[in-house]
């Protein structure tokens, strides 16, 4: 794994702990200050900005949360542009979620600029799912 | 809208075009040659890796493909890797699925590297989901 892997799903992995924790100031501190963001959650029509984005968090937090967890992270990095995508789901069950999470390179640190995150079933034959890494 | 955002969702209509008609050749085509791709069609897995995506979109074909059409498509660009975020569903029914299309330039050429897909319906209170540019 190359550093600039390791450092965004690193990052990756810090946007599920604030997420898991409710940690607003955590979460806005994660997403990108100089680029434009968006954001797409379960179902939900896009967000775009950072205003509508965080103020969707901050929804989030306030009712209540959400204990997720991530798994099977997976980075692709083409320039200063990183996708990692992951399973998503509550502790000790199994992922209900897939997600992309695109992040930035700002002075230095890797800042998410969307998030787009749906349901994962096996809706069709074919081709078969991949079951592991 | 600045001449690489007309590119770029010339692009992702492109995609559509070539996915309403079956056109297997033209999809193949506007996937990137040079970028590790993925995909990760409505409740699937993600796909990693232009061999596995190809395939994917042959078998979508081989059963028939999908009249689909997407609106309401907008695009972020940041240095050469550009996002389009639409909605998709069939012809003259509302859209059922919103997705998440990535490009990056190859040769001049936006090329697709990554297509996330999934519903949309609203299924949360907060915030109030947007309706129409």
């Amino acid at each position: 794994m190359s550093p600039d892997e390791a450092q965004v799903l690193a990052a990756n992995d810090a946007f599920y702990e604030a997420f898991a924790a409710s940690d607003f100031p955590r979460m806005s501190d994660l997403w990108a200050q100089e680029t434009a963001v968006m954001c797409i959650h379960p179902g939900w029509d896009v967000l775009v900005g950072r205003g509508d984005v965080l103020d969707s968090w901050r929804g989030i937090f306030g009712g209540g949360g959400a204990p997720i967890v991530a798994s099977r992270a997976r980075a692709l990095i083409t320039g200063e542009v990183a996708m990692v995508t992951c399973l998503e789901g509550a502790h000790d069950e199994p992922p209900s979620l897939i997600a992309t999470n695109t992040f930035v390179r700002e002075q230095g640190r890797w800042k998410m600029i969307h998030h787009h995150a749906g349901p994962v079933a096996r809706m069709r034959e074919l081709p078969p799912l991949r079951t592991a890494n």
